[in-house]
């Protein structure tokens, strides 16, 4: 029998190699409530061709949580629902980029998303980045480089909040000046912004989306990890062209919109209660998490590593003593039963070899911090 | 409020243009039975990061299904889950085409399938169809004459069985005939085989994937005509080295499986049963509502219309007498009381002014026959 889920687990692995979620976590009542309910509320109209830019309720639902969470909230105009926030992103390479137009991408940066990227005829390239985020000098000095051989920037790809791997979150200050540049060069922030609504400690800053001049930004969310990926719903808010790109392109005028039935199904979710719920809880379990493996690797890790512990978002990233290679230290750590990704996934170029991503979201605060123990003790072996 | 559904109904009208399913015919019941199932079944596995082909249990249901409806059924390995059939194409295109690649596609075809293809860096060429649909002498001679220009097709986009707009099904003789000029050309025959299932009077035709050299075909299946539209689910049977391609890709790495928990619960859809059942409600209702429109049409249009009524799907392809434009006939059966998609929105080039496609699904058989009544008497006005 073939797989349902994507995850492969390792027997005696503690592999936070893995940014999915704990499926002990998941709101697996709530979808059994909602699916019902969204049924009989919208009957066929939660099973034919939906509307492109996705139903109504759903956008102004994310309207309203967006005037909660982020410094303002969309036009209902301006918002489409997406499959996902991969697919967004995809979208975006299809239908606002030019074969051989240059994105940028954040170093280091969520690889995956470089993947999708390079699916698409585009030219990548790195932007530095410091513990803030996008280096804006170094964004400048990259893109006088690219005119002086006649280029320009189509888009940055970056995740702002709760970095993925890093787990840092710009500044509000690092917000303001990039959606600056960005403006002044033309140049779209495509902002991942799925973290948002998991943050331990205080809200998240506001999105750069809500602060750039409008034009500037398609800031793309997701109900994958507020809710569950399976259902493969996200949404972008940006301006009223990018979205009448998207509404008017022939994938949604021949499918209608991108996932109609989950979409009414997680507005009956939101509506009911339930996703501020899940939210909560969460919140309340990554947090601990969160805590556990960062005690965890202050007992355990070896002098002379370094982590800054992230204030939401899946992710830890760690920083080992200069000249140890994580990919090299990898198979040593697997035998001693943890496993994560190496940073240098994470890099377009000129990888930092010394880095590696931590993903907490899966394992429970005391498998946390035995991974950690595990880690701890391959390092020391070196 | 933004509205919930695709569809904009127009008081007055009975608007054909729109290949929609009538929602008195959706399955309600079967989905809400289903996603209960379903979340009790998999629990937690359906909310998950999906297994990148789509889940086991649905691959292997399709499989067993196009056992009975088709001449050979895939090998599961050979399967991969979609987001619909408008998304598998999409995905083809980013995945299987290099910019200024040459597609092919019917003349006349799905006319938005045309523009999902457009909306990627590809130059489109039609190939001349007649009633059995792709005219492979025709296509031999294109093929010649891009091979004299150094290029090459990489693919052809099709709808041999049940067609769109036109109703006509492919022989037997004719899909052999175009699958060895394919393989032997290495055009990837791009299927869409979505009305499979909606098949009025014989069963349908083996697949030209079915009968094809194995990597000559990627054949597109759709949920959306056999079970509802806003599940938003599809699958394409292919081979090994293209179905790698696809689930190798970054976005389904990054988002695992297309639409995981749709496809849970449309496999608990079809092993409980409820597959058959709809299957079968809507082919005795869309039979009758072709009967219908095609008596109709036998009653009500002028001498020198023609028309050949299909054996399966949603749509009746009408002729006018030559000289009468069914474009500039458009306002006048609107003021009729009658609406359909003028012939020339299905053509990349040459349209033939003189037809128009006519859906069936939508309407009652009274309404369908009151139709065809109006559309008469607006033909017979000119």
């Amino acid at each position: 029998m073939l797989p349902v889920v994507q995850i492969v687990r390792r027997p005696g692995i503690l592999d936070l190699g893995w940014g999915h979620p704990d499926p002990a976590l998941l709101p697996v009542a709530a979808l059994q409530r909602a699916t019902a309910t969204a049924l009989e509320r919208y009957g066929a109209d939660a099973l034919t061709y939906g509307a492109e830019r996705g139903p109504g309720p759903l956008i102004e639902w994310i309207c309203a949580r967006l005037a909660q969470t982020d410094a303002r909230a969309p036009d209902p105009v301006d918002v489409i629902i997406t499959a996902g926030a991969s697919q967004a992103l995809d979208l975006l390479c299809t239908l606002w980029t030019t074969p051989g137009d240059t994105v940028l991408v954040e170093s280091p940066t969520y690889h995956l998303a470089v993947r999708i990227l390079r699916d698409h005829p585009l030219e990548l390239a790195a932007v530095p980045s410091d513990a803030d985020g996008v280096d804006v000098d170094a964004l400048e000095a990259l893109l006088a480089r690219l005119a002086r051989r006649g280029k320009q920037a189509r888009m940055l790809y970056f995740v702002p909040t709760h970095h993925n791997p890093t787990g840092s979150c710009m500044s509000l200050e690092r917000r303001r000046a990039l959606a600056t540049v960005a403006a002044e060069h033309g140049v779209l922030l495509v902002e991942d912004d799925v973290y948002r609504e998991l943050s331990y400690d205080d809200p998240a800053p506001p999105s750069v989306w809500s602060i750039a001049p409008p034009g500037t930004v398609a800031r793309i969310g997701s109900f994958s990890k507020s809710l569950a990926p399976g259902l493969r719903l996200g949404y972008v808010t940006s301006h009223a062209s990018l979205a009448q790109r998207l509404i008017g392109s022939g994938l949604l005028d021949s499918g209608g919109g991108l996932n109609p039935f989950v979409a009414l199904t997680v507005a009956e979710v939101c509506t009911a209660g339930d996703f501020d719920a899940t939210v909560a809880r969460l919140r309340a379990a990554y947090r601990e998490r969160r805590n556990a493996l960062a005690k965890g690797l202050h007992d355990y890790l070896p002098a002379g590593c370094r982590f800054v512990v992230p204030g939401g978002g899946f992710f830890q990233w760690v920083e080992l003593p200069e000249g140890i290679d994580a990919g090299e230290l990898l198979p040593r750590a697997e035998q001693s039963g943890v496993s994560y990704l190496p940073g240098s996934r994470f890099y377009l170029d000129e990888p930092r070899r010394n880095t590696l991503r931590l993903a907490f979201s899966l394992y429970s605060p005391d498998q946390l911090v035995e991974a950690a123990q595990r880690l701890g003790e391959a390092i020391g072996r070196i």
